[in-house]
């Protein structure tokens, strides 16, 4: 009798007994109803029925962090706690689109709470029979893009929309020259009327591939598909038949059955992009943790997923980006290994803390305006974060790695002040 | 020069200036970069900067509602707005996935606001070209189930999960010959080892088809289909194969790409369930209102869409559920409608205010326990119901209704007080 379960850990807050509203939860998301019916029996109950593993109480607020959540007459008190809920694999198979239904879906509506956010989630390997993981992920990627020892260092092809293919084709020639390994469009750069993909596809490709037959390695770009699906597949086909060798997808929008189809067809490494992201975790009551969220796209395989970075520009805490990037070292199923991809106003300045605080170089490291609006041009932008890199890794501080490094000195001055 | 454009409607919070916010999330969403960049050029900003149309300032709150703001020194005001941005058509082109970045991408992320809700979106019409909407609409259902001049009254197996297809096909039966008009898989239901979906619509189907061949109406069934997409469209033939007449998807968990290219294949109205969206709205300043949401699905062509209920049992208030069926009623390039499925503790009893503050019947009414706890069973539980609409349709209070009318005593009498 040990059918695989799958446990899914939530934070909670309500007025209410945290051990009542834990059920509510347990029976609104398996074999539960508003009032008992004629076929809910106890042999139903028994095989169907999610059951509370665990609940560790913490801190209460004097305020419910959620509209529209029931309160006992004389609550002033909202009890936050952890919780975690095992439920029967065979209520959903091996069906993610459902397992998501069930573990993220009408709870967060429900009033027995004033706050409910999916933290964690624990899969059983069984799912890897259908669900295949990245196919390229960290080794996959190391060896396309011939990076070894070190972060895979990238820009975003800035400004985000307004350029035209050619000028996007000459910025990547430039950062080519440069040494750059790789290249990605915006979020927002898709198949647009002023730079259709195709077309654009061509040019840069162009450019990439004449530097890899001159240096013998070849720069990554990631195209942004994202589109509609018959379009994502005619526009990997363009990608891959112009010698590309990364596709990349907006996975919020595209979403999870559309990224898992894309995932059968692919032949390319698929750049994870989460933006959207906020809306799904901001709030420190509702929605999902990094955790649980980066462990679907690597079950679906994603092969790189955005984390921002290090003092980003966004509202999100340094321990929240470190948390995430060790999220995804942890291994799932035995491996399903992605590539963090660390961004978000990083400008080289973050390399020594994200190797502290991470313990790892296998990321893809991405400066936008970092590398782009360097005093010597992009570059000597490249450089200076390849050079703060170095020093990261032989503990050399980069203040005094810039004695020897013009470049990475003339990154400190313009943005090592703006921290 | 009228290029088209897309307005997005947006609820924001923030301590700083209202006006630079604004032009933030216009400059991060469109053309900007966090440094000026070298092809940042005036021509290029000209073309494809998005532009700040409208600011309404509204209250102001003295915390903020979400975390990693920026704040300045002594600001104690958290200032709200409406914000109105457009954004160039030739951005994104009709590629409805980018538009989601553009409109709900990286600016929830932001810390220039302390919160940032996407209210409502304008899409152009152009967008109907690649965009077929819904194949069914109210209309289709209506002739589908052959319900006219009154809402289409349904209901949920229930429990969600855990029955044989024998004892779903039983039930359905029972349903079925008390004249139901609509069943509906539960969000959990979909594929799982204890009820594979071909074996349940197999058995559920032969109900069903042997019921209409005695009455001359086919009771809709809304198979949950949702799955990996090659599944979905196994599941969709087997449902078409044995005569079945809805599909029913959870739209957030499948997502947009998916949804739409089942749309391209399917040849049965699309039920979409909205399980998960208390993540995207509970919070009043994160998220996306309905009233955008529901746009993006009715493009790409769902035919049915959950709404909630009055008096639910979840969070949400009356006036957003009354706001959500009110926008769906709102003609979207000519037509593009869809039927809201009215659901969530609904027993019959919130049928005269559901009309009288929509002012429509065009509804799939779907009460679960409302109908399958009634005192004298189902059949009775759903004549309490057809008996409640039709005293709101005749303007007659439901306890007069309810002295010719036994099953709607009874359901007024076990339901009535509940609430």
């Amino acid at each position: 009798m040990s059918e695989p379960v799958l446990l899914a850990k939530y934070l909670i807050e309500t007025a209410q007994s945290v051990e009542r509203t834990a059920e509510v939860i347990a029976g609104e998301q398996s074999s539960g109803t508003f009032v008992a019916v004629p076929g809910e029996t106890e042999e139903l109950k028994r095989r169907s029925r999610a059951r509370v593993v665990s609940i560790e109480a913490l801190e209460t607020v004097s305020q419910p962090s959620l509209p529209g959540s029931r309160i006992g007459d004389h609550s002033t008190e909202f009890q936050r706690a952890e919780v975690t809920i095992e439920f029967p694999l065979q209520n959903f198979g091996l069906n993610l689109p459902t397992v998501l239904a069930t573990v993220c879906g009408n709870l967060f509506e429900l009033s027995d709470h004033s706050g409910c956010k999916l933290l964690d989630v624990e899969i059983p390997s069984v799912f890897a029979e259908r669900y295949p993981g990245p196919q390229f992920g960290v080794r996959g990627t190391r060896e396309l893009t011939a990076v070894f020892g070190r972060p895979v260092i990238g820009t975003i092809v800035k400004p985000s929309v307004g350029l035209t293919p050619e000028q996007t084709a000459e910025l990547v020639r430039t950062l080519g020259e440069a040494g750059i390994d790789f290249v990605k469009d915006d979020e927002l750069m898709a198949d647009p009327p002023h730079s259709p993909l195709k077309k654009r596809v061509e040019l840069v490709m162009r450019e990439i591939n004449r530097l890899a037959d001159r240096t013998g390695r070849k720069l990554m770009y990631a195209v942004n598909i994202s589109d509609e699906l018959d379009a994502m597949r005619r526009h990997h086909d363009c990608v891959l038949a112009a010698g590309g060798t990364c596709v990349m997808v907006s996975l919020n929008h595209v979403g999870f059955a559309g990224v898992s189809q894309l995932r059968q067809y692919c032949q390319l490494p698929i750049h994870g992009h989460r933006n959207g992201w906020g809306m799904w975790t901001r709030h420190p009551v509702l929605g999902m943790e990094f955790t649980a969220y980066q462990k679907f796209w690597r079950a679906i395989g994603v092969d790189h997923l955005h984390v921002n970075g290090l003092q980003n520009k966004f509202w999100e805490p340094d321990d929240s980006v470190v948390r995430s990037i060790k999220a995804m070292r942890e291994p799932m199923w035995g491996g399903y290994e992605s590539m963090p991809v660390v961004s978000s106003g990083q400008w080289g300045g973050q390399a020594p803390e994200t190797l502290r605080r991470t313990g790892t170089q296998d990321l893809i490291y991405v400066a936008g305006g970092g590398i782009m609006a360097h005093p010597l041009g992009p570059a000597a932008g490249l450089r200076a974060i390849q050079q703060a890199w170095q020093a990261a890794a032989d503990g050399v501080p980069l203040e005094k790695f810039a004695m020897q490094h013009e470049e990475l000195r003339l990154t400190l001055e313009k943005f090592g002040q703006t921290k």
